[in-house]
């Protein structure tokens, strides 16, 4: 059985740990420096903790899940096989000869049940026999397992954050809008959707619909009109418009 | 029964036909000055058509589902209660006392199937018995069915650009970053649509995340250095950067 030490207990420790049981991989030590997220982790997946960095025990491999900042500090008392759980940190950070990255693509939340299955996991290492073992872990709880060197990543969670973080402004922004004026914003919400899943099987260039698009210069003219006094959102349509005419 | 005439006999004519067929309401006439777009309706729910504007037959309703170019023209036509269905156009663009908007929000493709049920249908009227006889209409087709006025429905729409047309666009940026370092694509679909399922039960303002929601400075900066070559990207994530921050 391959045992594994998780540095960290967190939401993406924890959603780890619970994807890991009942598999052939082993929890054998919960490190977290706060003894209330360590109790808890340790006690919901039955397995000890410490909140001492010295008193972390070798294993076949250690998944390093806490936040970027900290990697650093943690990882020097990491002295044996090791990932680091980051999308935008290079592999780099953690120093030896069996290090690597193991990155879920995803948002988690510790209350919130995930299906861990459907997450994507990026993954790079400096040694073929740690990539064995990384890849074998990934692929027991993700059917999307990938390998992306650490440049790929950058670019990747850049892309993360405009799909995700700047849709959701935009959702925002549509529902600042209806709070102005008086519409509920659930009107919106079943066309949020729809647009998300037409790109789970489509291009977003074919996807792409609207008056931009269309080039329906009148619509526009009267959404201009709309935002006169909404300067930051005007910008934002304006330099957005101008964006999607441009690949129309 | 209540019989109404369709005008129109595009994307959105032929959804509103399927929804109403077995229903309680009949569609008697169906209007179009394309031969083979109202032969291909008129055999699919089985009623009779025209391509002659000065054949139209009274009704209790038409349903003016044109391009918003069209309508003034052929609403002259039109001398019976009837209703258009766009999202820009003012009520008033029809001429008459028993006019109104009939405005389903959704992305329409003829070969698509679409669950009515769920898209809302957005009314307005300038006569109460019309508007008893369209908001039943609604009602028989969807379940989310609102009165919204001409300057709501104009917010309403450009919302819907920002949620959708916008969002869209984000997901096309992050697929141009995916090709350009041969990244692929399919590893972002389960965010995106894990973000846009997180807006369907919580406010867009909880559920932001990323960078710039966490005042993550060397991240930003990190992005910003990625994206020195991309003027167009770079002028729109610093800009989206900046709000997400103004609304942290």
């Amino acid at each position: 059985m391959t045992k594994i030490t998780m540095i960290g207990a967190g939401n993406l420790a924890t959603h780890i740990c619970r994807a890991l049981s009942g598999s052939k991989y082993e929890i054998v030590q919960i490190y977290s420096r706060t003894k209330q997220s360590a109790l808890q982790l340790a006690e919901e997946i039955n397995a000890p903790y410490t909140t001492d960095v010295r008193n972390i025990k070798p294993s076949d491999l250690a998944i390093i899940a806490v936040n970027d900042d900290s990697i650093s500090e943690v990882e020097k008392h990491v002295t044996f096989p090791k990932v680091h759980t980051s999308g935008t940190q290079p592999m780099s950070v953690l120093k030896g000869d069996k290090v690597g990255v193991f990155y879920p693509l995803q948002t988690f939340n510790k209350n919130l049940e995930v299906d861990f299955n459907s997450i994507p996991i990026c993954l790079e290492t400096n040694n073929s026999e740690l990539n064995h073992i990384v890849t074998s872990i990934a692929q027991a709880i993700s059917k999307k397992v990938i390998h992306l060197n650490s440049k790929q990543r950058k670019h990747l969670h850049l892309a993360a954050v405009m799909a995700c973080n700047f849709s959701n402004l935009m959702y925002q922004f549509s529902q600042e809008i209806c709070v102005k004026e008086n519409i509920p914003f659930d009107i919106l919400r079943p066309l949020i959707l729809v647009t998300a899943n037409k790109v789970q099987t489509n291009e977003p260039k074919m996807t792409q619909t609207g008056p931009a698009k269309r080039g329906d210069l009148d619509t526009i003219k009267e959404h201009i009109m709309l935002l006169e006094n909404e300067k930051e959102k005007l910008n934002i349509y304006q330099l957005l418009t101008e964006s999607i005419k441009s690949r129309s």
